[in-house]
């Protein structure tokens, strides 16, 4: 995906029609014909994966070859449907649940980014699905794994304590761990929720998002407060995944790198159904004014069945298709946007930007200014709702004038009256990953 | 099982020889067919079967019909090589790994024995795994889960905190979930390791053990401070299971109750190798001496693979078969002791007892002191030295002439010196379980 840009590629997160994830157990093979066809018939070009890791690697010191091989044919599938596929690793957590393999937990907690041994087996796993992969044409990128940051820090009710240094480590030594990569179709990278932008102390960093792996890989999800302080349908909700994308643009050290927004969803909990179209509209159409973006992966195919419980409630209705594997109105916008996105030329250049404090490792001063209600949101959001499309770099960038140029940038705008906010992140008790802090 | 004895029944605990109970996610039939007529060829007549919780009910709402039909299958194949089968259904725990659904950790966190949601689905997944195996000739017993008491208490890392009587309506619950049995050959029971007998403030009691289920359950590990105490070969250790028998009976309000000692093994952290096979006859045949004993299940069936890690280090050779399914020593032992057992009559009623004090509940007043190092446990032992056959009575039913009579009992001993000793329990670092108190 890291080619120049000459169209915005837009796909799907495939949560299997029967029995959610649960499904990698035994997979109906027929059903996920079907499901990847339908996903291929809305225009989509690519899904994204997430297999189970206790199901890929039981034991640490075992990987379990079927569990590989169905993995294998479910790219090779999706192949077959026309479709890219991206295959994530650790799973980790799905939806607010956590599969963490039980030699990890319980009686034997061990670090999943610290533990020499544990690294090791993360690492085996990695080059083995790399390999098996390797040789399906539809294989188009590897991520280590669903928001695997959310494990090092509140509020996830266990963390595994690590500070930035021993985070950066943990993803060198995994992105090293495939195989080296000829190709230009073929990324491997890793994806974080927003902790790592808005989260001051969070030990994933801005830059590692930026710099680490063969692309930037963005997570948006209105429901961090964006929704819920700026309405629905506003400027920030609507424009809230460009400016992640803009925002890491700004940690990074090639100002071409490109971008994956590879989650974005319409979560009922603070979007209304009759806007979930137009959000998918806005919000892709908004990101696709980046220069940097490569593709976008909607969240999600498939409505999550009634019958299985304990889900957030909005989860069960995230999809483009509903339980009975109907096209919902949100899946017939996502077709046209999507089709829009296949013709999205490169946009202009942005050339006024918001500054980002930083400090000399250019980690933010205040990451809390980052986030929703802050200072530097709220003054990127004010020139977004005049009708600029704002740029961001870090002050170290401001400082130096041949920086400000290779970025194209003739306008660094440092906020006025200090920096301020603080992440709050979530705030639905309906989510258990909001409710238990 | 709970026929008066003409014999007493041999069986073993299967651990599968390829995979482990990792094999559930897709078995290979061949090898399972494989192993279950090599354990049959020892004269085994019984196995005890143990699926994989989140595998048979990854979501709350959600038992999976295949993962079921595996079970049922299971029990079938056991049947053809001529062998019964029992079935627990919450692992749960097993070999110091904790495989508890996602819907109860982490973000989910809920009380397995007092969330009221939780027991209804596990009062559904007995029932549907009771109706499933309803049919099947070879199946014999359900077992609502393996030591599943040991998440209530610590030394787990993470308890879920219940009181006695928390305790004794989750297994009333559960117990009562079966289909209603009218036949002889199934029974409906559940398992405790040994902290319900000699842990103080155990939530789970004697009397939950003795009283509710259709048999008693014993699990007798001399890893418990037993073999290190006194000695590999000592009285102590070979006569512990026997023991822990006669302690249930004491408890039982039927004296006639019939126990099954479920889980016996010869752990190589305190057994050397070469004394299993003498360890494995000695308490088995001394368990015999029991006249409520109606069967044993020696753990396990098959060692376990070395490419597996993380294993307490004896866990991987605890096997009748090594890894390449051959008898090892310990098998032909264990086999020469099934056969004896078939022709083991019942033996003569104990009429010599020691008083276990407990309060008007029948809560000991120490149960510290029934445990390996503790004054009622030694004052049995010392009896047994000296050639005796001791059984046990609660200091109520000491006190009460026609009790005593009805269990046959001519002399109770109240052991001199007031109560003393307080279960450690475990001893050995090698032992995650015993490590991380």
């Amino acid at each position: 995906m890291n080619e120049p840009r000459t169209r915005v590629r837009a796909g799907v997160n495939y949560t299997p029609s029967h029995g959610w994830f649960h499904s990698w157990r035994h997979v109906d093979w027929g059903a996920a014909r079907e499901d990847l066809q339908a996903i291929a018939s809305l225009g989509a070009d690519h899904v994204r994966i997430l297999p189970m890791w206790e199901i890929l690697q039981p034991n640490r010191t075992y990987i379990d070859p079927s569990a590989v091989e169905d993995v294998a044919r479910m790219v090779a599938i999706a192949g077959e449907a026309g479709l890219g596929a991206s295959v994530d690793v650790f799973q980790g957590h799905l939806s607010s649940f956590d599969f963490v393999p039980a030699w990890l937990t319980s009686w034997h907690r061990r670090n999943l980014f610290t533990d020499a041994e544990v690294v090791a087996a993360e690492a085996d796993l990695v080059r083995t699905l790399d390999a098996a992969l390797a040789g399906i044409p539809a294989y188009e990128a590897l991520t280590l794994g669903n928001e695997v940051n959310q494990f090092a820090d509140e509020p996830h009710p266990t963390p595994m304590r690590i500070d930035s240094a021993q985070a950066g480590a943990w993803l060198r030594t995994l992105l090293g761990a495939g195989s080296p990569r000829g190709g230009a179709r073929r990324a491997l990278v890793h994806a974080a929720y927003d902790a790592i932008w808005f989260k001051d102390r969070h030990p994933f960093l801005p830059a590692h998002a930026s710099r680490l792996g063969d692309l930037t890989v963005i997570h948006s999800w209105v429901f961090n407060g964006t929704a819920q302080r700026y309405g629905s349908s506003s400027t920030e909700s609507r424009r809230l995944a460009e400016y992640l994308i803009e925002l890491s643009a700004a940690f990074a050290e090639d100002p071409l790198r490109g971008v994956w927004l590879q989650e974005i969803g319409a979560p009922g909990n603070v979007i209304p159904e009759d806007e979930a179209g137009d959000f998918c509209r806005h919000s892709l159409l908004n990101a696709a004014g980046c220069a940097s973006l490569r593709g976008v992966t909607w969240w999600c195919s498939h409505d999550i069945d009634e019958g299985l419980a304990d889900f957030p409630p909005f989860e069960h209705r995230l999809g483009l298709f509903d339980t009975r594997g109907r096209v919902k109105p949100l899946g017939e916008a996502f077709a046209e946007v999507a089709r829009d996105l296949r013709g999205c030329p490169a946009p202009e250049a942005r050339t006024r930007a918001i500054v980002i404090p930083v400090d000399e490792e250019d980690v933010p001063v205040s990451r809390g200014a980052l986030g929703p209600g802050g200072s530097v949101f709220e003054a990127w959001m004010e020139r977004a709702r005049a009708g600029e499309r704002p740029a961001l770099v870090t002050s170290r960038t401001a400082e130096d004038p041949a920086d400000l140029t290779r970025r194209g940038i003739a306008d660094a705008h440092t906020v006025a009256g200090g920096l301020s906010g603080s992440y709050s992140g979530v705030s639905d008790p309906s989510v258990p990953r909001m409710a238990r802090p």
